[in-house]
């Protein structure tokens, strides 16, 4: 079911590794503050690595046109901290508990905590994107912010809706996940001074690997494994989240079998009887086909790299739609 | 103890009632959004309508140089909706039930979808900033937005803080109150093209008038009408967090009493204590004394006034300090 050839992110980030590593502490200095609570909860957050997703596509969105990346460097750890803002209150309305194997930030301090910390780095991270002065990559990052905040709010009105469309689901994910994934990679595109068919074709692939991830996320949420997955599974389901694979199941019930997972959906699902519905979901192949789905994402993805030369950063780009079906985390 | 000549809003905004007007529509119509939940929150929250102290500050602040205040209208609208957003995260914060005599976004829906609006606010007022083409302005209103969550990060560590002092207490509402009023008149004197001297002379008179504001607030807090101010009464006291009157009242007790109070304030207090501890303050005379020292810095702010040439706008701001010595909303 799964591809069996690993691709590792390691060997994906290659051609912008060097660049990668300064990320990582121009993270912690866009976020110096001599407030000690504030510097704590940074540190303890930052001290779990993430993906470094965000910077990694922003750097190998300029490197199609630049040499020397160190110009995209806090434009690029903006992202991870912007990311990281949305995380942090993503764990609160989700009551997670878990992120990257240890307690969120609501957890181990509370939800106040988490509220001021989001905004703080919130505020830092567009702070450092107008610091680029670069005035067409803060009018889109701005425009980003406000359309990941409108994808989570569709979000949250949609819960326990039972009609929700697959339609209706790919825009939620366009907007909440797919839009940042792509202005990462069109800000290095523009940071880069490439023509605009370059910027938009970049911004498009990210748009379209974005939907590939966000759905292969939602089924890690149902199958993944706890601990490699790091973050609480079955959640999306206990918050009467409908993602793909249920939204699939759906589709393809008699009435009767509807009505009694509507009940379920509609008061969220206790944790000892997912694994009941998880089996359910299996037994409908509704995992497979979600996963066909995200494969056709990639697909179209793949296509608007035609248009840039043969490199080391199209090579990866291309890797990671591959990557992207296969991962476990 | 209070001044009975009673200064009304009203009286004070005439000289920018006119733009005020345009104010509140601008809101709305930067806010707009065809997600239904947001619109339906937004609706919710400004049909009851606040002070709009933050735009009329920012006409005020513009009025000395400019006749025609239509270009600072927007700026002005941000301003308000950026103090919207901080207000509907502050009540998820201290577990507020009512604002402006209504429940709160947290009360009326959950506190997840108070996060979701705050962000949608704030990302939106940021926006409106940067629309605005004026950079200096967007640099302030940045740096602005992280010192106010600095702030509130500060508030949150020093909650239950028996040892905080007055200057510990003045950094806190310096950087969460009186920073985002002196911005508003600073930026509409930045929009009007004042001199430097015009700039930094409104910005400081705005830290000082925004200390007295808090000053006052937090001693409406314990002395007001629970239906005239619109909040939940005592809401410091029971979050733990030590106001100019409390701080004033440690530093009056024996060592016994002090021991007393310390460890109710340690456990946060319940409703039913409140009003013992409101008259033990109100028998030292704290709440004198915290007014007195919010009318010292209304005389700082009325020195920077002079300056300025005698003017409808001049009279509106010397107006106001006596206001907010006044006011019981």
């Amino acid at each position: 079911m799964l591809q069996q050839n690993t691709i590792t992110l390691e060997h994906i980030y290659e051609p912008v590794q060097s660049y990668l590593a300064k990320v990582e502490d121009r993270i912690l200095d866009l976020l110096s503050t001599d407030n000690e609570l504030s510097s704590e909860v940074i540190r303890y957050f930052f001290k779990s690595k993430g993906k470094l997703l965000r910077p990694a596509l922003t750097l190998l969105g300029a490197s199609f046109g630049m040499n020397d990346l160190a110009p995209v460097v806090s434009v690029a750890a903006a992202f991870e901290i912007f990311h990281s803002a949305t995380l942090i209150h993503d764990d609160i309305i989700d009551c997670a508990y878990l992120r990257r194997n240890y307690p969120t930030v609501n957890t181990k301090w509370n939800s106040q905590i988490a509220v001021m910390i989001g905004d703080f780095l919130h505020d830092r991270a567009i702070k450092a994107f107008f610091n680029s002065k670069n005035e067409r990559l803060m009018a889109s990052a701005l425009n980003m912010a406000g359309t990941v905040c409108d994808g989570e709010i569709l979000e949250m009105k949609e819960r326990h809706n039972f009609n929700l469309t697959e339609q209706g689901y790919f825009t939620i994910i366009e907007r909440k996940t797919a839009m940042l994934l792509a202005t990462c990679l069109e800000s290095g595109a523009i940071l880069a001074g490439f023509p605009d068919e370059r910027v938009f074709a970049l911004k498009r692939y990210g748009m379209n690997f974005g939907k590939a991830f966000q759905i292969m996320d939602d089924c890690l949420d149902i199958i993944g494994n706890e601990h490699e997955f790091g973050k609480t599974l079955g959640a999306d389901l206990e918050a009467g989240t409908l993602t793909l694979p249920v939204i699939r199941l759906v589709s393809l019930l008699d009435e009767k079998e509807k009505a009694r997972i509507y009940s379920k959906v509609k008061s969220g699902f206790a944790q000892p009887e997912l694994g009941d519905f998880i089996r359910l979901l299996e037994a409908h192949g509704v995992i497979e086909y979600s996963i066909g789905k995200a494969k056709e994402f990639t697909e179209y993805a793949n296509l608007e790299l035609s248009i840039f030369p043969d490199s080391p950063a199209r090579q990866s780009l291309e890797e990671l739609l591959g990557y992207v079906i296969q991962r476990k985390r």
